[in-house]
């Protein structure tokens, strides 16, 4: 089977038509409108099967991650997002991988709004890169360089599960209770990109970043670009109950320093526009933490439980 | 090392600066402006190693092909390149093989006038994909499917380069003439999109594809996309005088019409068009030869050699 055979059959006829494309698969390239005064948001993510996820994942699951990754990193510019393309490594053309592949991602681009515009496909190990394009007015881009020391920091949701999630999945942690199991998992294979929280905070965030690699990880990047330094309460974390009541509660603070996978958005306030953000955010329903302060030492991250030094290896996901 | 330490270090330094990029790489996407009256052209092509390029290739040429690829995907809707994003799968960080790497594709970036964005590096089998970005004024982008039988048929450059390149590379074929052999080892690495072609033959061709699976094989998508049929002379062919002295005339033939990675342009234009289209093309230095006409048996596509009959098996570039 062909290239063009695969995209057109598997994924032309289920994608949605957005208004603002004007060529969509089966050219060169597409044709696509970006609208006034908005600016182009781009973000890549590539994920490899024994990587990113594990080799038996349900190619449904692993379709609607590869979205919800990029769409992450959309929400955490404070974007829109648009349109997507595809680049698929497969093995084989295996018909019942890419009718449930393709079920997925469409389902997921139709919940977004999003439309498949284009994509690649070649033969070797199982890998998907997607590019996700959106859109963010001028000028209100979140960045990761605008924080100040004395901004508050905060987290949406809750921390660690995707990481207790793996560890299942891996059959290195036995969590005996169902729903917290299924709920688990689902952290880890079905993440939520806070896209609705990215765009309430555009103009009230001074920074704000995506947590795939771990908190202690990423927010580092934070504090490199913005050239601050930060004090996390490790007592304040957001953890879910099914985290809760499955490990013992310094296992659960580890999972929440240092498990990726979570995709909730890690952001700074300034004092001036704390109360607007707590009131916008609830009006919007987004789950928001404080769980600590930035400072001026540079590039430093200290955490504290219930105020004392608290130590931890925690180190984020290695890339290499 | 870290995912963006291997970007930052080895390709953030080295971009060129455009104005239309708000935030390039570094954050969690990159935020581009889009000039006004401009449609946003995207594309995307993987190149993997084993499949599209010999494992022994330099990273210089691996890194420049990779663009090349995309570049020429834009060069065949009109469009003019702005960005690239690149995800890049590394078995290892080899220092020395990314310092190649990386200089190869900022020196073709520098010279296309296009700025690397952002990018993702994952750890896994040699692999490349890059997403480009780039502009084409609103109704103005070249498609494959308004083609009309009677339209001329034209290619840019000369054919069938790529693919004894290959051969040679392969050691399936040898060429003794050294610089016959450098020139087509060059086709083969060092493919030039043929960008200024593609933004000349807007409002003047009729479609417009680039040629990168073989003739035979893109041709076809063409007669689909636009419901034609064709006639190509296999005797007009533009063969190199390498190609011509290094092989004989019908393998020279087998070859234009069949073997990938030339990255040529093929493209039709009406009756009334060819006179300005010719003016435009030579005042551009844009070489192009015409080979056929479209006619109206759809999907059919005819070879004749001399006006009789061509019997071929070309077949092109098969993905899986």
């Amino acid at each position: 089977m062909k290239e063009f055979n695969v995209i057109e059959d598997f994924f032309k006829a289920k994608s949605i038509q957005r208004k603002d494309v004007i060529i969509g698969i089966g050219d060169d390239g597409a044709v696509t409108h970006v609208p006034q005064g908005q600016a182009l948001v781009t973000t890549t993510d590539t994920l490899l099967s024994g990587v990113h996820f594990l080799p038996d994942t349900s190619p449904h699951a692993i379709a609607q991650k590869a979205i919800a990754v990029n769409l992450s990193d959309l929400a955490a510019m404070g974007a829109q997002p648009a349109w997507i393309s595809l680049s698929l490594s497969l093995p084989e053309v295996d018909q019942a991988w890419l009718q449930a592949f393709s079920t997925g991602l469409q389902q997921h681009a139709e919940y977004y709004s999003v439309q498949l515009i284009g994509g690649d496909t070649v033969k070797g190990p199982l890998a998907i890169t997607i590019t996700a394009q959106g859109f963010v007015p001028f000028d209100q881009a979140l960045t990761r360089s605008q924080a100040k020391p004395g901004d508050s920091v905060y987290v949406t949701g809750t921390l660690g599960d995707a990481g207790l999630g793996l560890h299942i999945a891996q059959n290195k942690c036995v969590v005996n209770d169902q729903l917290n199991r299924e709920y688990l998992l689902n952290r880890l294979h079905y993440p939520t990109p806070r896209l609705m929280a990215g765009t309430s905070l555009r103009r009230l965030a001074s920074a704000c970043i995506d947590i795939s690699d771990g908190l202690v990880s990423d927010i580092k990047h934070i504090l490199k670009a913005s050239q601050c330094g930060a004090t996390l309460h490790v007592d304040k974390l957001p953890l879910s109950q099914a985290l809760k009541v499955s490990v013992s509660s310094s296992q659960a603070i580890d999972y929440a320093l240092s498990a990726g996978d979570d995709y909730e958005l890690l952001f700074t306030v300034s004092e001036e526009q704390k109360g607007h953000l707590e009131t916008t955010l609830a009006s919007a329903n987004v789950p928001a933490t404080y769980i600590g302060q930035l400072n001026g030492n540079m590039g430093k991250l200290e955490l504290r439980q219930n105020d004392k030094p608290f130590e931890s290896s925690a180190e984020g996901y290695q890339h290499f």
